[in-house]
């Protein structure tokens, strides 16, 4: 283990008329020892209180030393070693931001939260605030106030999580940052106008890591602030921490790692070559667009199974609770059961004609809906529905997805069956079904145990880079070894788009497990 | 050269779809090529104007680049190359702060200045102001005035000298700070307590270069502060910058710097060995205590002359306006002269007896006063004075003065015959006739042209550093090299002292070249 940051034993004589040097460079040259002769740095600021502090504990003690990758700063000085260290890594996500404490001795993470992102009422989706951020508001201007109040939901789950373990904020002494490009834009209150305007240009992709100070964190004044790179506007510091925490980096077999949010990310590759891309998933796997969409939480339907014989609907909610609404899991159950109860058609369209529909479709506005939940069940006191809406939103996200990964993988002239694993990151892999993803279409028919969630790897990745120097090396080499591929403008994803619109494919050889209803049955 | 601030001319390719790098790495990347292949680190509070400026050229202009002992800084961009980029050399003294600024791109001086350092009013001596910074002055610390004064005072210098060359402050990045140790701690802001109480230690002798914007410094607000190091309490930045200017330690024969304030600093040494020390030389040589005593400026009695056979004195003021005062070159004229014509004795005690004293000499509360310049001729209206205790105070400065030079060179066993050159620094080093100090025993009596004025050498050491990596690279050898002899409880000067308070010595044979009188005459 080699931590960001690390406490060195230091026990040196008193200074002496024989012995004159100054305090903090008596300090240094004992450290100097330890960093192989390096001098470390000590920030102007920490000037002070760590000369003083050495000498009231009587010229020995313990010393913390950050490793900057441009060399060790010597911050701060303990009488007594601390028997915790910790670090802080953090989760920037779009809605949520995730957090955890970590030990930076032991390496043991001693603490995990959650909280709302606060830029939330200023817009959901990243594009949104983008143009939010261009605004005047009074004095400030909307990129102010987006990056104020991602500062206080950091800090308020700094506190908590300190709470938690009966710490302090200003005990934290790093903090390792991963999140999509827009969101990092915000934190580092950088101009994001371009990041959504052709050619799609960051201010700034790998920030050298700084002080908590120069950024008014309320953490220990000189902890550092190390944000993990992006490589494009649409491919975060998030996808590089998942990177990481699958070891794609590290694989002898290609493997595949996706991660989706609003966007779907996908990185393809092994130790030898990485490639990646990232397109508009849209946010129905998000829960996001559904009229009854919600977040993968209580009371979320978050998964269900449509008997293809009499239509008979059985779903589970998250805590068990009266359902309140559908998460992307759920939805993405939900229309593959639809589908092979012949309820929906290849196109995802309704067929009231079908049996199985008989009673479960209501009239809503000029299309029709599907009765998930009546209102009597429900824990809205309304009932839930799948609007005809919602299923064309959910094929296009499909057609995406299932697009972007075709696509990607044709760039390098690998099959889908090359793949050793396919790596599904975030709460869409810890909740999605990969059967009825590849039912829809969705995901590439291939065997299930190639499936396999990784959690929020975001977090984890940013965790890692706390702990393990090598895998701060290994961040550096991804980014230089990543061949990004955009989306946007690509033909062949284009025409693919099209072809993925059906359930599950055009191309219905694709998916041999998947039984294939012609219209004309 | 090798300017501290350099100038790289960039052109890159503008982003696109195929080269979606952000603005910053795109930036330093074409930068590295140029740093041989390190990557520079931009401040975080640099971020977003470096982007900006390097978007609004077109990407492309030219990047400034501050070369920090752990490596390349990029701080700022412009689309056109500055004619000029200045770098500002300051030597912090304890009356005055005299500063000038370089042009860093062709190494020349633009513009000199001096201001009175605005701390006088808080005490004339360093250990006055050590006792006030621990006050507490309302809501502040004299720590907290004593800073704030030395900084107004640096402003004012900065915005001076700007305006003499129609520029701005916030174009200067780069600045330089040389002075004593405790001048060094008030300009940081650190407590200088432990200076003066043995065993004399400075909270840090040698701070790491830092940004202008840590300590509020109105200059361009990335601009590198550079503080030469200190060696000890009493053996300060100034020296070293001494040392540098004068190349003591390259220099093959053995040469001494002499250096008198307050406190006389001396080093002795070659390219292959320094030695040093420092001690309590007595403020007479500064003008500071004779009754009559003054700064070496307009009006003040620089140099005279007695006639042993008449006593008639002879007297050039500073810009030969009517005298006001006595400086330390004049004050060492002005008793080497009373002494050849037997005015004073060998204790340097008035011979009222003498003939050449007729009508010379006035009472004085208890003691003789020695009229130099009577009052209808005097600038003050009233006749200038030297008396009885202003001798006094001359013979234990000149008799410190030598007691430090024989004791250094005997530490080291070389003899004041072995030294090559000897180099005075500052005002004494400008307005001293070495003869008279010879006279008087101050100086070894060594032939005239081994004397060598060096004019403000810690000013010209900070401006060296600016523009010279070499320079640099020695001054990080210089003060691993120095040995520091502290004399405030050497033995060995305490003898030597003693023997020293005659003119020119107990031990005349050292100074064949001055005549002796005995007593007994």
């Amino acid at each position: 283990m080699h931590s960001l940051v690390k406490l060195y034993d230091i026990e040196t004589r008193p200074p002496s008329l024989g012995d004159n040097t100054g305090d903090l460079d008596r300090l240094k040259k004992v450290l100097s020892g330890y960093l192989r002769g390096r001098n470390p740095v000590v920030p102007f600021h920490r000037i002070a209180p760590v000369a003083k502090a050495f000498r009231q504990s009587g010229f020995k003690g313990c010393a913390a030393v950050i490793h900057y990758p441009d060399g060790p700063r010597l911050v701060d000085f303990f009488a007594r070693a601390p028997e915790v260290l910790l670090g802080m890594a953090l989760d920037l996500g779009t809605t949520h931001l995730e957090a955890s404490l970590t030990d930076l001795l032991s390496g043991r993470v001693l603490a995990r939260n959650t909280v709302e992102n606060g830029q939330l009422e200023f817009g959901t989706d990243i594009l949104t605030r983008i143009h939010f951020a261009a605004n005047k508001v009074g004095i400030q201007t909307g990129l102010d106030l987006l990056h104020e109040r991602v500062m206080t939901s950091i800090h308020s789950l700094a506190l908590e999580l300190t709470k938690e373990i009966r710490m302090k904020t200003s005990q934290i002494m790093a903090l390792c940052v991963s999140g999509n490009t827009t969101m990092v834009h915000f934190f580092l209150k950088q101009d994001p106008y371009h990041l959504c305007r052709e050619p799609y240009i960051p201010v700034v992709n790998g920030p050298d890591p700084f002080s908590a100070s120069e950024l008014n964190l309320e953490l220990h004044p000189a902890a550092i602030v190390w944000v993990m790179p992006s490589i494009g506007s649409y491919f975060g510091g998030d996808l590089i921490s998942g990177i990481l925490a699958s070891s794609l980096d590290r694989q002898e077999k290609t493997c595949m790692l996706i991660d989706v949010g609003t966007n779907a990310e996908v990185v393809v590759g092994n130790r030898d070559w990485l490639i990646a891309c990232a397109g508009a998933a849209g946010p129905a796997l998000e829960g996001g667009v559904a009229r009854m969409g919600m977040r993968a939480e209580k009371g979320a339907i978050e998964h269900c199974t449509i008997d293809p014989e009499s239509g008979e609907i059985n779903y589970q909610t998250i805590g068990s609770t009266p359902a309140r609404g559908i998460c992307g899991s759920g939805v993405i159950d939900l229309v593959a059961g639809l589908y092979l109860a012949r309820i929906i058609d290849i196109r995802g369209k309704f067929r009231p004609e079908q049996p199985q529909a008989d009673g479960k479709l209501i009239q809503q506005g000029e299309s029709l809906a599907y009765v998930v939940v009546p209102g009597e069940e429900s824990g809205l006191g309304e009932p839930i529905l799948l609007s005809q809406v919602d299923i064309d939103a959910l094929m296009r996200s499909k057609a995406a997805m299932y697009s972007i990964l075709a696509t990607i993988t044709n760039q390098v002239g690998v099959s889908f069956h090359d793949l050793h694993k396919i790596y599904v990151a975030g709460a869409f892999g810890k909740h999605i079904s990969p059967r009825q993803a590849i039912v829809l279409g969705m995901l590439p028919d291939l065997p299930l145990e190639v499936y396999n969630p990784l959690g929020n790897s975001s977090l984890a990745g940013a965790e890692l880079m706390l702990t393990d120097g090598s895998v701060r090396e290994r961040c550096r080499e991804v980014v230089a070894k990543v061949t990004y591929v955009e989306l946007n403008v690509n033909q062949e994803f284009m025409i693919r788009f099209s072809g993925s619109r059906f359930i599950p494919h055009t191309d219905h050889t694709l998916f041999p497990s998947v039984p294939f209803y012609s219209d004309h049955e």
